[in-house]
């Protein structure tokens, strides 16, 4: 239990939003992305909630990325008319009518990374009839995570094939996740910029148009340089969490998002807080210390999480807080954390000013 | 995308039970109960679901067990009048009066592993008054898994505190939760018989009665002998899950829930599905050998997994899936995958026959 200023209270555990930082967080990157001469068209994936997305197009974003129909849907809903879909949707029976839906109301455009995936997505919006509304693909290219994405020398047959099928083709991008670890986010950026090139240049040699070079994630947008980019799509960055702690990419004091969890159980150098897996999400990346970090306890580490036990180990002389402490968690991967909870509650100076429905939370379809 | 009887379709991800198997595994672990000679009180957290908290007493379960005043709320509003939480809860603000009303309504047991956890109990329910409604504790002792819990030869300090205070004692519990490990199911129950051997001898020691020695954790529940024990609670059992399987606690013909999930992506060797840990949860225990198993390709493993990406590697001679092949997905760990949605899909023979509430979805606190 934390007592706000009115004289009420709350249960731990919940996540806690510092306005203040996160306000900061948005102005920093929007600052960086103006720097670079880029778009900036933040993972919406990340928050879920209509109310941080405002706000992000308050700083300048162009319009929202997202990864599932579900996502857009919640957006769309919210107001925001400029949506990408970065995900190669199979978009077959209630997803290809959502699609034509969605095509209708704002501007969109979606992940493709295969030939059949892209005639999937024209016979979506066209449903059998000759009008359609207008969708926009761009075209998902490897850069070395290898998840989705073709190659980038290949990027040109599923251009081709969306002009083909009666697409626009807004351009190229990709995910390069490889820069989630230790040293890796600019070698990454580097496997990011040449995958675009080549694709780009492979879009252009075939006669298709390539206005839109993307990149993402947070690590690897502050080691890009905007040579071939023309638009980035970090995340994380407005929150921050634990993982971009450990891997150098930001500060933690500019972490502005934290679950509040409560001492229940300790013995000898040990403190169990009411904070597990359910509300922090299970990520455990090779390179991380532990589940989860301690904001203002940076030299403890979260050796083991059970759903609704975090199990701190400080240092031997370490005073281990007495039970009912109140402690801030770092999740290690904010965007999972999110996901669990209905509502974010947010905090300025200290004093609990609303609480922001995380709207999208679950939309996974 | 798969098809129903009706006629309608669902967009993937998500969660399907299988009813059939379902009761198959409620049968089987209720007669092992009975036959080991004890009363089974499953953990509702793997669930969340009124419906199937319902099949369970139907098969005889004595009661829920829970692991937030939250979850207790839900299960007494679907009529469940036997809770126990079990869990060292810190009764103080909101928590303090919930749990009051819960007291008041259904016949409730929490956990307690301190003098001071022990106290805050009572003084929740009394409130100031003389007139509270009864309240019992069963203290939770540690058995070797090292997360809450008080040491076994230290039990009657939280028991004679809580007689003190008003409250009931109905006896002592561990969770062993050192039995998820290759080979350690075994051992860890006797573990779990010795350390609430020598709790239930402390209390007795000090003249309190101890009719409850309650166990835990699906693994040792298999392996549990019944010697010590008068109550199990098990929480998995009822779906299974690719940790229970890795572990050899189950046989994957038994497990009874699968997330479906669509091929939007493949190359070589390598299928990308679009279940991620936003719907499967990021578990990787030690022991896992990927983030997830393929029921209908045992011999598959899920090497990485993003947000809406599951990458599932075949060996080098199998078929591929093609695109837009739906497979079904075996979580690591259901708890965590349950707790991500808001409705399970329930299938009789292959077919769509009801979609259950997850109703205590994200109670965390």
């Amino acid at each position: 239990m934390t007592t706000r200023d009115d004289g009420g209270v709350r249960d731990t555990p919940y996540l806690v939003v510092d306005e203040h930082q996160l306000e900061s967080n948005l102005a920093a990157m929007a600052s960086h992305a103006a720097t670079l001469g880029v778009a900036l068209r933040p993972h919406a994936k990340t928050h879920k909630t209509p109310e941080i997305a405002a706000r992000q197009l308050a700083h300048g974003a162009v319009g929202l990325t997202v990864a599932t129909v579900g996502e857009a849907e919640v957006f769309a809903d919210a107001g925001v008319d400029d949506i990408f879909i970065a995900y190669p949707l199979w978009a077959v029976g209630l997803r290809a009518a959502r699609l034509r839906g969605l095509a209708g109301r704002v501007r969109l455009r979606v992940g493709a990374d295969s030939v059949d995936g892209v005639r999937m997505l024209a016979a979506a919006v066209h449903a059998g009839s000759d009008s359609a509304p207008p969708l926009a693909i761009a075209v998902e290219v490897d850069s070395g995570h290898h998840r989705s994405g073709i190659s980038p020398e290949r990027a040109a047959e599923v251009a081709a094939t969306a002009l083909e099928a009666g697409l626009l083709v807004d351009g190229v991008f990709t995910f390069p996740g490889h820069s989630y670890g230790s040293g890796a986010a600019t070698p990454a950026a580097g496997d990011e910029a040449a995958a675009l090139a080549t694709a780009r240049d492979a879009l252009v040699a075939a006669g298709i148009p390539c206005p839109v070079v993307s990149g993402g994630s947070t690590p690897s947008a502050r080691a890009a340089d905007g040579g071939v980019l023309t638009e980035l799509r970090p995340g994380v960055y407005l929150f921050g969490d634990a993982q971009q702690w450990e891997l150098g990419t930001i500060e933690p004091a500019t972490i502005a998002l934290t679950a509040r969890a409560t001492v229940v159980s300790r013995r000898e150098n040990v403190a169990i807080v009411d904070a597990g897996s359910k509300i922090l999400g299970a990520d455990r990346a090779a390179y991380a210390s532990g589940y989860g970090r301690l904001l203002d306890h940076p030299d403890a580490r979260i050796t083991a999480l059970s759903e609704h036990h975090a199990t701190i180990t400080f240092s031997a002389d370490a005073i281990v807080p007495p039970l009912g402490t109140v402690l801030r968690v770092v999740p290690n991967h904010v965007c999972n954390a999110v996901n669990l909870v209905d509502d974010l509650i947010v905090e300025r100076e200290g004093v609990e000013v609303a609480a922001w429905a995380v709207a999208a939370r679950g939309a996974n379809t």
